[in-house]
C-alpha cells in the first residue's frame, strides 16, 4: 500500500536511487485523453538535478520513457507504465554509508523497519522517487486542462514574499533560479542559499501552491476531503513538516465572524479564507495551500553520528546534494496536486451529474 | 472510498447528523486483544457534547452500541460493528436551512457535489460523524497498550501554551474544562471563549498531540508515511486548517546544521526536530506534531448570506453550537491517532520481524 | 480487507450468527437513487429462515433498519449504514460445540487462524451473513433498475432441469418452494430434499443465474473481469464450491470452430457461449453463469469427529437447519450478481462516455 | 482497481501486446526474501511462445529485468519493478484488425468500453499479459519456499486423465510437451491438438492445480476466501470459462453423509471433499481446484464477421496463434497461486500468531 498513490487514479511506483531505474504504472486514466509527451518531459526538466548553480550537480537525463497506454497520442484507458532509467549513479564506493547512520536521514529508521537496507545511497527514502511523481503528475493534468496549477518558493529561511498571491505574476515563477515570482525577493532567497553553500550548510523554506479554475464538488467525505488528500500528498514529498491551507495557522487565531466567507449572489464568495474548499468539497473559489521544507540534512561539513553498530563517529562532507529544495520543489508540489485533484476528479464522475 | 480510513486497520463509518444513528465497523482488529468497553465509553464522554458550559448543549448520551467482533471480552478478529443513536436531533423545523446556504459551511459545495442534501443539519458534514471516529480509536488504543496518546489544547485564538511539551504534566490536561495541562494559561483559554460566546462569536485554536512509546519501524514508505499518515487523518477532522509535526513551520526557517538530530550511541537523538520520524518512519523517539482549527463557523448573531436560489437572505442565529471546538477536539485528536498508529502497527507486523 | 465486497461501491459487514445483529455499510451509492425499501424487505422475506419445510427452522424476522445515507426516499451519495438483529439466537448452551470440531465446518480453520472463537454458533462463518449481502444487494439494484437479474435452482441432487434458460418462465421461480422455473421438476426436486430431510441427511445443487440487459462495457481489464468479479463473489458464498460461465466447463471440450459466436449486424452475437462477456467485458448480451452448492455439512444423525483436543468424539444431531440450501441460495445469487454489476456500472462511469 | 491483484502482497501491471513494453510492479514484498532470478526466468521459458510445436510461433525472449526492490540477493521490503520487452511485434499492417471485429475476441467490448482501442493486436486483451504474472509469480513462490505448487493438464477436448491426482507423478509433467503426467494420455492430447492445427482449428482444455504443504489459517473471511480469490485469480487469466475446487460439481450431486470430510485426531481428514479449505480458510490438506478453458478464439480457416461499422466480412486466417492453450496455461495457473497465497500469507501475519 506504502508505495501506491489515489484510489481510482492510482499511481504505483518503484525505484531506489542507486538501483537500476525509477518507474512507476499510472493506472486508472481514462480512455481518449491527448497526451504530449513534451510536456512530461518538460515537466522533468523542472525537477531534473543540475539545472542551475544552487541545485545538486548529480547528472540524470531523466528522460520518461512510456511504455504502454497510450496509442497514437491518446490514452487507451489501460495503465500507463513507464520508466526512468538512473544513469549518474556512482554507487562504487558504499562502505563508509554501510557503517554510518547520517543524522536526520532515514538510514537508521528503514534498518529498524527492514533490517535490511540498500547501501548504495538513499534507496528507496531518496527524492529521487519524486521524478516518478513529477513524470505521472505531468500525464494526468493533462486530464484536467482547464485547471491551472502554480506552485512557486514563498519563503527561503527567514526571507519571505510580502505580498499575497493574488498580486503576482506566476508568469515570473520561472524567470529565476528560485522558482519565486517577486524578482527582488528572489534575488535575496538565492544569495541566502549561495551564502549557505559556501558555509557547507543547508537551508529551509517554503512553497506555496494555487489551483485555480477547480470545478466545484471535488473531494470525498469524510475520509477523502479535498484538503486531507492534499496534505496527504504534500507531507509524502521528502523534507516537508508542515501543510496548511486557505486560513492556515492564522486562521486558528481568527474569531468566526472574521473567518467567515460571505456569499455573493452567484455563489463566489467574498473571502476565502476557506481556501476554496468547504466540507472537504472544492467550491469553485482559488485553492490555495503552503508547504514549509526543512533544510536539506546532507551538509558539507563533518558531522558527529553514530555507526551501525552504535560507535561514535564522524560523517565526513561528499557527493552532490542541493543547498535547498525549494526550488526543485516546486514542480512535486505541482505533479502532486494535479494526482490529488485528478484522482477525485473522477470519483466525482461516478455521481453521474457531468 | 470516502468513507474508510486505513488501510489494514480499516474504519468505515456512517450517519447523517439527524438521522437515525451514527455508527461504523472497525475491520482488521487481530483476534484475542482484550477490549474494555467502559474505556470506550470514558472516550465518548471526553467528545460528547454538553460537558460544560463552553461547549454546545446538543444533548446526546453517544452510548456506543458493540454488535460484533468482541466476545467474552475478547475480539475474534472479525469486523466490530457498532452503533451510536441519534438521541437529540430536534429535525422538526428544517425549513431554513434548506432554503439558505450557512456561510462557511459544506451546505452549497455538498448541493454542487451531490444534487442532494440532507437538510435537517449538517448531515454527513457535521462534527457527529467524529463520534464514531473517537469509539473507533479508543478500541483500536487497546490494541497499543505500551503506547501513550496525549493531546491538549496548546492555544485559544491568541492565548499560547509558553513552555515545550516536555514541562508539562499531561496528568492536568483533564483538570480543566478546556483541556490545558498549563492551569493558569487554561483560565485564560476559557475566559476568552466565555466573552466570545457572550458576543455570539466564536474562536479558534490548536491542539498539539504527543505519542510516546511508538515503536521505531512504524511508517510505509513512500506514500504510507507516518506523518503524512498522520496529516491526512488530522484534516479530516472538521475545522482543521493546518499540520505541522516536529520542528514544523518553524523548521522551514532554520539551516540543516541547527536542524540535524544527532545520535546518541543508543540510537536515541539528542535533540527531536524531527519529531520522531525520519523518510516517514518512526524512530522510537517522542512524535508530536500541531493542529489548527479554524473558529466554528456557526455564529449566534445574524450573518448576510443568500439562498439556493441565488437570492440575498439573512441567517438568524439558533441552534445549539462550540463557540470552540478546541477542546472537545483533543479526544478525537487522540482517537485519530491511535487509528493511525494501529493501521501503521500491523502493516510492519507483515514485515515478520516482531 | 475480508470483510468488504466491491472497489467503488463497496459494501462492508460485520456480525456473528449469534452475536447481537448483523449489520453492514453500503459505500458508493450516488446520490438521487431512487430506494424503495420494501423492495430491500421482499428481498430478506426469500432468504429468511423458516419460509418453507423444506428450509431451517430459526425464526428471525430479518427485519432490516437503514440507517443512514437515504432521506425522503433518495439516496443522499453518503454511505447506508443497516442493522438486521438477530433475535433467535438460542446461545445458552453451547458447551458441546466449545469442544467439538463439527466435520466440514469452519471450527478448526477459525481456531487455527484466530486463536479464538465465537463457539456460541457459526460465528462469522454462517450463512447468517448472507442477509446483510441480500439486504444490499437489493437497495444496490435500485441503481440498476433497467437489468434484470433471474437466478433459480437448476439441480438438486441428481435431479436436473432438463431446458434452456432462454424457454424458461421465469415468472414461475417463486411459484414453488425450492425456485425452479420447471414445475415439474421442481416438484421432484423438493420430494427428493424431503426424502434426505427425513434420513437427517442433506442434499447438494447448482443455482443459474441470468443477467438481463446488462449495458456493454461492464468489467475492468484485466483482474477486474466481470466474470472473475462475478466468480469472487458467488464462491464467496457458503457451500460453494464450482463457478461455470458461458459454455463454462463444457466449452472446454468444443472446438474453435463450435465456440466461437458469430456476429451479426447489429453486433449482437448469433450463438452466446461466450456468456455475454468477451475479454471479461460485457457485451449486451445475456450473462449466464452456475454456481455449484454442496451439501449442507450439518446432518440431522450422530457422526464421529474429534474434540479440540484431539479426542475421538461424537457429534449428536441438534440444532435447525437446511437439507438443502439451494432455495435460500437463490436471493443471495442475485444480490451478489447485483452487487458486482452495480460495482463495475459506477467503475465505467469514469470513463466519462455516458 | 483493474490492473492490480492482491490486497497487501500486490502486483500491479501495465502492457499491449504490440507496445514497447509489458512490466509491472510487485508491492508488499518483506524484507529479507531471498530471491533467486534464475528461478524467474526458468518460470518464464514454460509460459514462452515458441516453445514447442503445438504452441504459437511469436518468437519473444521474455527476458525479465528486475529493475528495483532487491539488493545482494535480497528483497529490501521495497517494490519489485519489472518490464518485459516486446520484440516479436510485427505491428507494420494492421489495417484489416483496425476494421474487423474477431468474433469471440474483444476487440468489440474495448471498443464499447473505451472508445479507443490500441488495434495493432489484442492491446491489454492479450494473453501476452500472462507473462507479467509468471514474472511475479516466481517471484512470490520465493516468499513461500515450503509450499508446493503442481499444476498440470487435465484434459483436452475430450481427452482426460483417468486418475486422481493423488497417483501421479508430478516430475512427469514437463517429460511432454503438453503437460500432462499420465504419459500415454499426452500421447493422446498431443495427436489430438497437431490435428486440429491441421484443420485450422483450435480445443479447449482443463488445468488442475495441486497446492501442498500449504500452512493452515490462510484466507479471510468472508470476501477473501482462499478459494474465491483463486476462483478470482484463475478466472482472469484469458480464455476460462470456469472454476472448481474439492469435490466442485461433482459435490453438488452428493449427499451430505458421503461429502463430509471425517477428522482424524491429528485434525487431517479422511477424505478430502473439501478441497483442503473450510470457511475459506485453509485447513493444512491438499489444496485442489481445476479450471476450464475454451478453445483459442483465433482460427486458422475464414470466418465470417462484421465490421466495425456494422458490414458483413471475412476475417481471413493469418498470424500465429496457439492450437490448444492449456499446456501455456500450467505455469499461468501456478503463477496466479502462489500470488494468492502469498497475499494471504502476509495478511495472516497480522495476527501476529507466527
Amino acid at each position: 500500500m506504502g508505495n501506491t498513490l489515489g484510489e481510482v487514479l492510482r499511481l504505483t511506483t518503484f525505484g531506489e536511487s542507486h538501483g537500476a531505474a525509477m518507474g512507476g504504472v499510472l493506472d486508472g486514466m481514462p480512455a481518449g485523453v491527448e497526451i504530449d509527451a513534451e510536456r512530461v518531459q518538460a515537466a522533468m526538466q523542472r525537477r531534473r538535478p543540475g539545472q542551475s548553480a544552487i541545485t545538486t550537480q548529480r547528472k540524470e537525463a531523466d528522460k520518461v520513457e512510456l511504455l504502454s497506454g497510450i496509442f497514437e497520442g491518446k490514452t487507451l484507458g489501460t495503465p500507463i507504465g513507464f520508466v526512468i532509467r538512473n544513469e549518474d549513479q556512482k554507487s562504487g564506493d558504499y562502505s563508509e554509508m554501510q557503517q554510518v547512520y547520517r543524522p536526520s536521514h532515514a538510514d537508521y529508521t528503514y534498518d529498524k523497519k527492514y533490517g535490511v537496507r540498500d547501501v548504495r545511497g538513499g534507496g528507496r527514502s531518496s527524492a529521487r522517487e519524486t521524478a516518478n511523481w513529477v513524470a505521472a503528475g505531468a500525464l494526468t493534468a493533462q486530464l484536467l486542462p482547464e485547471v491551472s496549477v502554480h506552485a512557486f518558493v514563498s519563503s527561503v529561511g527567514n526571507i519571505f514574499v510580502n505580498s499575497p498571491y493574488e498580486k503576482m505574476d506566476f508568469s515570473l515563477i520561472d524567470s529565476n533560479i528560485v522558482r519565486c515570482p517577486m524578482p527582488e525577493i528572489a534575488e535575496e532567497m538565492i544569495e541566502a542559499i549561495e551564502v549557505a553553500k559556501k558555509q557547507g550548510d543547508t537551508l529551509g523554506g517554503t512553497v506555496t501552491c494555487v489551483l485555480r479554475n477547480v470545478p466545484a464538488g471535488l473531494g470525498e467525505p469524510v475520509f477523502g476531503k479535498l484538503h486531507a488528500r492534499l496534505a496527504h500528498a504534500m507531507m509524502s514529498i521528502n523534507a516537508v513538516k508542515g501543510f496548511e491551507y486557505g486560513s492556515g495557522f492564522c486562521g486558528a487565531q481568527m474569531r468566526g465572524s472574521e473567518h467567515n466567507d460571505r456569499f455573493n449572489t452567484d455563489f463566489s464568495t467574498q473571502s476565502n479564507l476557506s481556501g476554496g474548499i468547504q466540507g472537504g468539497i472544492s467550491n469553485g473559489m482559488d485553492i490555495y495551500f503552503r508547504v514549509a521544507f526543512k533544510p536539506v540534512a546532507t551538509l558539507m561539513q563533518p558531522q558527529n553520528t553514530v555507526s551501525k553498530d552504535g560507535e561514535s563517529a564522524v560523517l565526513q562532507p561528499k557527493g552532490r546534494h542541493d543547498p535547498c529544495v525549494v526550488p526543485r520543489a516546486v514542480p512535486i508540489v505541482e505533479a502532486m496536486s494535479s494526482l490529488v485533484l485528478g484522482d477525485l476528479y473522477l470519483q466525482q464522475r461516478m455521481q453521474g451529474m457531468g
